[in-house]
């Protein structure tokens, strides 16, 4: 809880811990309330409570203070509760990794959503789930996504690898919106022509709230698991506002495009691969790749250094140069058609000089870059930087990241750049211009 | 042209300028073609030629190469004629900056696009555009909108005020597209309270090209001067593919969103404040500020040190933490409401204890940000962070850069950067969480 030492043995040795109700007496006052995290920005000798207003405030704990334990949180639930196993439907893994579709507020009456719901009590309170398909699930990690990191992609891609080889039809992913597309691309690429259907499912709502998507979206993407037959990784979100459509994104392209609505997912440059209707009917706008019995494997290095930066008119390259320099992959989202400045341009080129490899996207999304209409394309080309199509920046983030990792050269890592692996990007000659 | 200065000198006294059809000898082999710019990534003593066949190569010049000049280029027109002034009709400046829209392919048969029609000729080219109003035109500067920076915007801003302080009733500025949404939110703090319509507009083909946009985009924002009756910073393009439909965005609302289709701009949270049919009717969304006859007054100073990063996961502080030192304004698109991981937050904090205002958009760019719904969110304000509802990225950045200019503190430049200027943002109450 990152309390000070000496406080942290205090609260310890009385048995408090985060969301035990406590009795504060401090300087002549006592404080009742509920005992949340430490914040980093308040001294390490200040206890923090949430009081019954729903207001947090700050106690500074001195020598002569008294704090006692009024009641204990209810303990999590941590174990997962096996099923019983029945012939004939395929067995299906949820994974879950935190965020909002694992949150629940209020557990410990500290009012701020915690992802720590165990999995297979979310599993359990979905009408008909079990029916469908032998569901064992499991508790990676419980973070919210913004704190998803290269390390949780790398523990997760051998988790999902792991239960495929193990004999798993489908491996369910239950993750934090925020960066769910990030999360998709490095498995897509992690697991480049996995055998089983791999899905990431989110939710803007947690489960504990009435209009919550989390039961309609885990229901979807059972669903697209039991009777796709479509082997890859996606993600399942809803496609509309109302809980009879859901999209099934390819993994490389799809963007979180709201901050808050059910329908946030969007694919862009490619459309989804399935719909499903709130009766579970799917309806393809394309081929996938079928499901086969071979077995997963998954290639999990990733280059950390590599980075992704936006331009934008008045860029200062003075301002990059030091970070670009230490960076063995820079990924730009450039203007237009994948444009920057005159002063980023010669930065790209003393970056390419020193070995990094520059992979240019276009921060317009859609349509495809191309560096061969302007001046500006043909000098950034010139200079080194090499364009990806119609990849989206985020996918060529991770893509950089795990290409720069499983190659012997930048050369090889540009080719593996410009080659499409898991439909992150298109033909040039399929491509709208 | 970034020759060598030897080289330089000896182009300059054969009279050979960039366009020029030369004749080149070198190591006992001759080359004919067009001289093109410099390239800085070529060798300082090395000619670009363009040949007949569309390529460049470069030859490299000894002391007793032999070059030789057979033609010229046709000089620019650079002289803008002036109309018949025609009572009654209101006054508009056009004012070109350059872009595709004033570009021309191979008038020096270089094969690449320069934006240097003149604006006068550009007008004259579209059907009736001279029967509407009395249109004054002027080339302000000549350059992509990638290579629009700071400075641009300010000269820019300062020729706006005086044409509408010298009489002007409108002004319409022809400009790249590249970067035309960061330009639009820069003259619309510069220039807040304009009492006229000041309108961009770009295209996304040439105008020498027949399926070029700039006609009927160009044809529309002058319909909607002359109409709409409407004053403030507006940016008006395509609505559709077809030349049936135009919008007229606010231009702190609008972002360019697909790389080459001609109705890649969109309004983001905000709709666009009219459309425009093909016969000119327009329809209004919501009702503007009407025109005055106030004077306009351009307030330019910008802070440079403003930078904006895009957040993503594995996002390492160490990286950044140089260049957020340096910078007196930090805008970040999170994700989701506006999230960064637990390390970029300690930076967050490091940056504000240092004076800088860091302020908090999504990467998501529909729906709004919230620091308020999950710890990560509460964190990111107790470390100083401010959040700007549903405020462009783009646009923050450019207000950022504003506000600290124009402001005596960081405190005051919070304030401003809280407070909707020019319909950047829209109230808490009317916003869709």
């Amino acid at each position: 809880m990152s309390y000070s030492i000496s406080l942290s043995k205090l609260l310890e040795s009385i048995g408090a811990k985060e969301g035990s109700k406590l009795s504060v007496e401090s300087r002549g006052k006592t404080y009742i309330g509920t005992l949340m995290p430490h914040h980093d920005f308040s001294g390490g000798d200040v206890v923090v409570l949430k009081l019954s207003s729903g207001y947090n405030i700050g106690v500074r704990i001195f020598e002569d203070s008294a704090i006692k334990v009024l009641e204990q949180p209810r303990p999590y639930e941590k174990k997962e509760v096996a099923a019983e196993f029945r012939e004939g439907l395929p067995t299906i893994t949820i994974i879950g990794t935190g965020g909002t579709i694992s949150s629940n507020a209020d557990r410990r009456g500290t009012g701020a959503l915690h992802p720590a719901l165990p999995v297979s009590e979310l599993v359990d309170s979905v009408p008909g789930l079990r029916e469908s398909a032998n569901i064992s699930a499991k508790t990676l990690f419980s973070v919210f996504s913004e704190n998803i990191s290269t390390e949780h992609w790398q523990e997760l891609a051998e988790a999902v690898a792991n239960e495929i080889n193990g004999g798993a039809d489908a491996v369910i992913i239950l993750h934090g919106t925020d960066t769910m597309g990030y999360t998709a691309a490095a498995l897509s690429f992690m697991l480049a022509g996995v055998p089983k259907p791999v899905v990431l499912v989110g939710a803007q709502r947690s489960p504990d709230r009435p209009a919550s998507d989390a039961p309609s979206n885990i229901t979807a993407a059972v669903r697209f698991c039991v009777k796709g037959g479509t082997a890859g990784v996606f993600v399942v979100m809803h496609n509309t506002l109302e809980d009879d459509s859901f999209a099934v994104h390819i993994g490389t392209r799809v963007r979180k495009m709201h901050t808050s609505r059910r329908d946030a997912f969007k694919s862009i440059n490619a459309a989804p691969i399935a719909f499903l209707d709130e009766k579970g009917t799917i309806t393809f706008t394309k081929e996938g790749r079928g499901v086969t019995s071979e077995k997963a494997s998954a290639k999990t290095k990733m280059e950390r250094s590599t980075i992704l930066l936006q331009y934008y008119p008045g860029m200062d390259p003075s301002l990059f140069e030091g970070m670009m320099m230490k960076s063995k992959g820079i990924v730009i989202s450039g203007s237009g058609l994948g444009h920057v400045n005159e002063g980023m341009i010669s930065l790209i080129k003393k970056a390419c000089g020193n070995g990094s490899v520059v992979v240019v996207t276009s921060q317009c999304f859609s349509g495809r870059t191309n560096l061969n209409v302007y001046s500006t394309g043909r000098d950034m080309l010139s200079a080194g930087a090499v364009a990806v199509l119609d990849m989206l920046p985020e996918t060529a983030y991770v893509k950089l990241m795990w290409a720069l990792a499983n190659s012997e050269s930048p050369e090889e890592a540009k080719r593996l750049m410009t080659t499409s692996l898991a439909d992150e990007m298109g033909d040039r000659r399929e491509v709208d211009v």
